[in-house]
Formats: structure tokens, sequence, C-alpha cells
């Protein structure tokens, strides 16, 4: 018997572009591809440390609890540093398990872009608050965190002595190499390790996010437990039609082949936002290489059913949608009745906020399926750290498959360094002479 | 001599996909264009109403102004609801001038969605605050804010007396028709207009948007400075070749015809993430239509360059891009010189922080234009009310133009009426029994 999943996929609105067969003429396919996964013979393969990471994180558990429980105490605020990778599974986790209004301010981010006046805000905000920092950074090069861990610095050395400072930098760098490995150790601050085999956005699970999230206040056991029993059911079947995980890859696959070309992630839970981050990261990183791959976009309902709402309904015919569905709130608010129903609610009255939102699900999915937007749901029984780690790993397994489908490595991106190269070259960094000139040219032809 | 624009384009990057004959040749529909919007005559004309706004504004100015001081002086909070065009421009505008750290939280949103998790938390951060709301909405039947605009007076009734709670409540809605009029004159609340020729994602300049700006601290009346001088220029110069905004339009239009599908507007400023959610509205509901449209999507950099980047740089070459470029930020910090340059940063020691930005954009330009993206660029001098205000319109005068070539009625969105049909009937509203029934069945047959 297959393991019963965490989350469930419904593609049943998706009929009319994939149906069973299509999906089964891929079942070889997918044969293929998990055997070169489980062989570790696939493109990329010495990218593949984030498949155990559930398992092989239980032995750190315990040590990022303790750091991130004397954070929680001797501090107010918890800076991460980082960009890509390095931020965008932590934002999300954080976001997704938080109290939108009240408690969601233990962690602030810094160093996911060189914007001026973001940074010089932050760092007058940190004027009368405790702080620890953490800089997220494999190598220590990467421009944006490596610039504004230098602005940081040198504002926190006026606010605490050498030794209390290095108390208060943790940094998550590789184990040898590279030059936060360097700055670590030489300045003795305490470090989490990211391992070789381990991409950027494949790291939440590792120290990467595991760590502010345990600062964030939130059960990074729960959450790993979450993925290991995700982990389970992802290599217990190789069943396109019945595994849930090979099935959205799948799925996916079919549709691009069919010309559907950009795919929204839709949810209903406000919460969900920064999750929506993650993921585009996740797949437009991994699939968008060669000319190929479907653009990922998110979508937040229904507030963007009265944006995006008349485009996915009416517009171009090149979008399909995955909805991001939580069965059901953390809490729960009944609709008063009101005398003499002025604004006509009182239909509703008794039922609750939720149902209400439920119902606009429902609704939503039936007129787009209706409108010609194919669609399917993940569904998710709950708003906690199991189901998160569940879903991480769900999509991180889902898009390896897919990605490999496609016939590309899903664990580089080579396309990340055009820009930098520019960028160094026109800021003026050594052994960058010939692209300088060759970009100057450029930008002072167009003058 | 044609006005000088507050804001310039600059369409060198998309040489070889837009070249000077492909807009040339769209010279005649331009033309045809703007005058079926000058007499009036074109699809959608009684809705042209914002085209007047910064003149019109003008003598309602002092009134918005002084019902917001009142605002600020007696309240911690402003609680703004509304959905689609009556939340997207006020929360794209306060987020764009606000410092994102200190004093971005004088205004809130509620009814921008059905979360019930982010209503209670809100609620129960209202306690200890003293409170005015601000309802936003034509009819006062949209479900979501007129949900949570129930559950708010609810709450707010044991907190405030009758009378002063009907000092503290503004709405903004029909001058004599719908629900929130009955409602607002039943209750003596004081009350802004929307006019009938007004549709909701252009209605930023109108109340909708200026009051809850104001009450954020901010000049709306550099706000219509800047709009009234984009009008002034939109109308001055029929030229596609040498007027901004039309040659932003006829751009857009000459890329959808080779098969660019997808736009992204994208941003080296933080600030600028909200902006571009009241883009993807304004842009997507106007022109997704009729099976037609770009659809309009947004990138936050240098964050997504870690994250998109890899796509937009060797993807799938369906997407087009356009900058909006804040040419400096609004304060200045220079990068310090560290001993041993032990990140390698020295190179840029000396100088400011802002430079380096710039120069990510400088470089990301090329670099994606060289792989295949093409892109242009709306430089924005300051980061201020006035140049906002002429962005605003500069964006609405682009998207009627570029509605209008493409032939359809930019300014209805009869298709965000199908999921709200499907909730009504779920949620077992009168007379929608019949569909009701049909889902039903549906939701039924699926289990």
């Amino acid at each position: 018997m297959p393991n019963k999943p965490v989350l469930s996929l419904d593609t049943h609105l998706l009929a009319s572009h994939v149906n069973d067969t299509d999906l089964s003429k891929l079942q070889p396919n997918i044969n293929h591809v998990l055997e070169s996964i489980e062989k570790k013979t696939c493109q990329g393969n010495n990218f593949l440390g984030w498949l155990d990471l559930p398992n092989k994180m239980q032995s750190q558990l315990e040590h990022i609890k303790t750091i991130a429980a004397e954070v929680r105490e001797r501090s107010n605020v918890l800076v991460s540093i980082g960009i890509g990778g390095s931020y965008h599974g932590a934002r999300a986790a954080i976001d997704f398990l938080s109290d939108p209004f009240l408690g969601n301010d233990k962690v602030i981010y810094l160093g996911h872009h060189i914007g001026t006046d973001y940074t010089m805000s932050l760092l007058d905000f940190l004027t009368n608050k405790q702080v620890y920092v953490n800089v997220i950074s494999k190598s220590g090069t990467t421009t944006e965190p490596a610039l504004v861990f230098r602005l940081l610095l040198d504002r926190l050395k006026g606010k605490y002595s050498d030794d209390e400072l290095a108390q208060r930098i943790i940094t998550t760098t590789d184990a040898g190499k590279g030059v936060m490995r360097q700055i670590t150790d030489a300045a003795g601050y305490r470090s989490f390790i990211i391992d070789d085999d381990i991409g950027g956005r494949f790291s939440v699970l590792s120290p990467v996010g595991l760590f502010p999230i345990a600062v964030a206040g939130f059960d990074i056991e729960a959450l790993l437990a979450g993925a290991q029993d995700m982990a389970d059911y992802c290599l217990d079947n190789n069943d396109v039609l019945s595994n849930d995980v090979l099935k959205y890859a799948a799925s996916r696959y079919v549709l691009y082949q069919k010309s559907k070309t950009v795919e929204i992630l839709s949810s209903f839970e406000p919460a969900m936002q920064y999750m929506g981050e993650w993921w585009k990261q996740l797949y437009g990183e991994s699939e968008g290489k060669d000319q190929k791959g479907i653009y990922p976009t998110s979508a937040n309902l229904t507030t963007d059913l009265h944006s995006l709402g008349q485009f996915m309904q009416e517009g171009s015919r090149f979008l399909f949608e995955t909805f991001l569905h939580l069965e059901k709130s953390r809490r729960t608010m009944n609709i008063p009745s009101v005398k003499g129903d002025v604004d006509g609610l009182n239909f509703i009255a008794g039922k609750t906020v939720d149902f209400v939102n439920q119902q606009a699900y429902q609704g939503t999915r039936y007129a787009h399926a209706d409108g010609g937007l194919p669609n399917m749901t993940i569904n998710l029984p709950k708003r906690d750290e199991y189901t998160l780690g569940a879903l991480f790993y769900f999509f991180e397994f889902a898009v390896t498959v897919s990605g490999l489908l496609l016939g590309v490595n899903p664990f580089n991106q080579p396309g990340v360094e055009a820009y930098k190269q520019n960028m160094f070259a026109l800021l003026g960094k050594s052994e960058y002479e010939e692209r300088r000139a060759m970009l100057q040219k450029k930008i002072k032809g167009e003058e």
C-alpha cells in the first residue's frame, strides 16, 4: 500500500487538457527520471543533497534550537542577510506560519536587494533594538549580502564591544571554502554549514531556512517531520496516475506541450504570498533555461480576482493555474446578523468567514475552468509546520522530475551570472576591463 | 514645441524587435484612437472621467486635506476597506512614498480578501488603537469590503458611542445610488463621491486614492500637479515616435504582434513592489479580454534576479520587460573601506550604495537584451508625489491607447463577474438556485 499523502492533488478540472492517456504515455519517461534520481545519475547529480535533508538535519536540530533560543532571549530582532535561496525559504515559512499583525516582526530581511532607502531605514530602525545577525551566503562574495553586511557591521561596531558583536553574528556558509568561511573563522563567529550538494533554492530545510524559522518561534522538528513523510511518499510509488507529486510534474509537462506556457500559483490565504515568491524561484530557476520552461507567476486571491481575474477568466489562453488551497483557517469567526439587513448580507449570517472564503475558492475554480483556464489544486489540511514541510518537499521533488522531463538540468542557474558580470564591469572591478569598455561604448551610443 | 515630459521612455533596447518603421505604421491607428478619446466616441466612452481628474479634483483638495488632518490628529490608524481599484492605488502610492521601517503604518488595509486569520488579527490589533475607517465601495455590495465592514462595525460598537463612531467612519461611494450611499445617509457618515464615469482601476487620482494618501501624510496637491503635467503632455503631440506615452503603448502592441505575450514590470527600488500590483490590475483588467492581451507580471530587483532572473535571461522567449527606473535614491550612503579587504569589496569603497544599484540596473538591461529579452525603461527622476502623479497618469493614458489599438474596450471587466456568480450561488443567495444546483452536481461528481 502506498503511503497516504500529507497533501492531496486534485486534477479533475484539467480534464479537457490533460487526460490519463496523456499522463500514462509519460510513464516510461517518469520511470527513467526516477531511476536517474535514485541512482544519482541525472543531470546536476552533484546537487541532490536536498533529498535526504529531512533525515540528515535531525542531528543538528538541538544545536539550531539552542542558538535560536539564545537569540530570542537576547534580542528584539534577528537581521537575516541573504538573497535568492538564502532569503525566500525562511521568508515564505515565517510569513506562512505567523500571525499577520501580532508577532510577525522577530526576523527582518536585508541584503535581498540594493535599495539605499530601505537599507538606511532598517539601520536606523535598529538603533534602539537589541540585534542578532544571521549572514547566509555559501561563498560570501554575492554582492548584495556582502555589501549590506559591511554596512551593518560598520553600524554595530559603535553599539557593541568586539566580543559582544562576535557573539551576536552567526553565519550560515560553506564548511571549508570561501570568503565567508574565512571571515567567520577569523572573527570567531558561530556558524552553520551549507553542504556542497545543496543548491540555494533547495536549501530551506537546511540551516539556511531552519535557523531563522526557529528564531521566529516555529517548530522546525514538525517542519522536518512533514518533509520526511512527503519524502517517503515521493519514492514509495512510481505510478504517475496515483502519485500526486509525479502527477503534478507530469501534468505541467503535458500542459506545456499544449502551449500553456505560464503557470499561476493562486491561493485564497493571504499568508501564502511569500510562498508564491519561494515557488517562483524554485520553478523559474530550475526550468527556465535553454529557451524552455513554464513562466511561474503567483496570485493572491480574492485580491487578484479584482485585478488579474479579468485576464484569467477571458484573456489570452496560454495560462494554467495551480491552487494552493488551505482547507481551513486557524481561527473561526462567525458573521453576525444585522437588523434591517442594510448591506444585504444576512443570507450568510451565522456562517463563518472561512466558509465564505471556501465558497469563493470553489466558485473560482469552476468559473476559471469554464472560461478555458485549466486548473488543478494542491489541498493543504492546515496552516502549520508539518503541512508546510510536506509542501516544500512536494514542490522540490516535483520540479526535479519536471525539469528532467523537460531535458534541462534542474540544479544549475548559469543565466544568473550575466547581470553580475555586467555589474562588476560597470563597478570597475579588475579583470573586467574589456567588458567594461564594451558596455560603456553601448551606453554612450544611446546618448 | 511639445511639453517636456516629467518621465522619459527609453526604447533603444527594443531595437531588434520594434523599430521606427513598425511604430510609424501604427500612426494612422494611433490618430484614430486619439480622436476617439478626445471626441469621447471610443469603446467604453462613458468611463473617460479619469482624463480630467487632475483638474477636477482641485476643488475638493481642501476638503480632503481637512478631513485627513482630523484623522491624523484623532487616530493611530486608518482602516482602509476596499478591493481592486479601491485598494491598489492608495497602497501603491503610500508604499512608494513611505519610509519602509519608520512611519509606514498609518493606513492599514482590510477587505481586499476574505482571509479569516488576517481579519481577526487586524481586529485584535485595533483593540488598543484609536481608529478611523474609510470604506471605499461604489455600490456597497461587493462581498469582500461589505463583509469586513460588517465585522469591523460590530467590533467598534463596543469601543465608541454611536455618535463618536459615526464621526469616525468616512465612506467613498456613489453620489446617489447604491447600498453604501443608503448606509452613509442613514448613519450620517461623511463621504467622498466616486463619479459615475470613473472606473475602479482608474480611480487613484479621485478621492478613492487621494484621501488615504493624504491621511498617510503625503502631498496630494503635488501628486495632482504631476498628473496634470502628464495629461498636458499626453494630448500635446500625436506623434508615436516622439510622444513617450504613445510610444510605450505602440511598442507593447508591436511586441504582442510578435508573440511577446508576457510583460514584466521590473524595478530596482523595493518601494515599487505595490506599484507593480496596481499596474497589473490596470493592464490585466483593461486588456485581458476577448481571449486577447499581454499578461502583466512584475519583478522586484535585484531580489528576483536571484529567482526569476535565470528564466528572464535564458528561458522561453515570449517575455518582454519594462523597467521602472528610479534615477536616484532619496538618501545617500557611502560604502566604507575595510582594512584587509576581507570581503573583496574595497574596489567600491567611497562609492554610494545607490551607485551600485544603478550599475546593477545598467548591467541587467544590457544582459537581458543580449539574452533575447527585449526591454525598455521608464525613467523616474525622483521618489516623490509629483513624479508618482505623472506615472499614474502615464500608465492610465497608455493602457487606454493600447487597449483601443488591440480592439477591446479598456474600461469594462465582464469576466470579474464569473467567480462572483458562482460564489453567490454556493453561499445560498436567492435567485441563484439554478446555478447552485449545477455547481453542486459538479462538485459532487468529483468526490
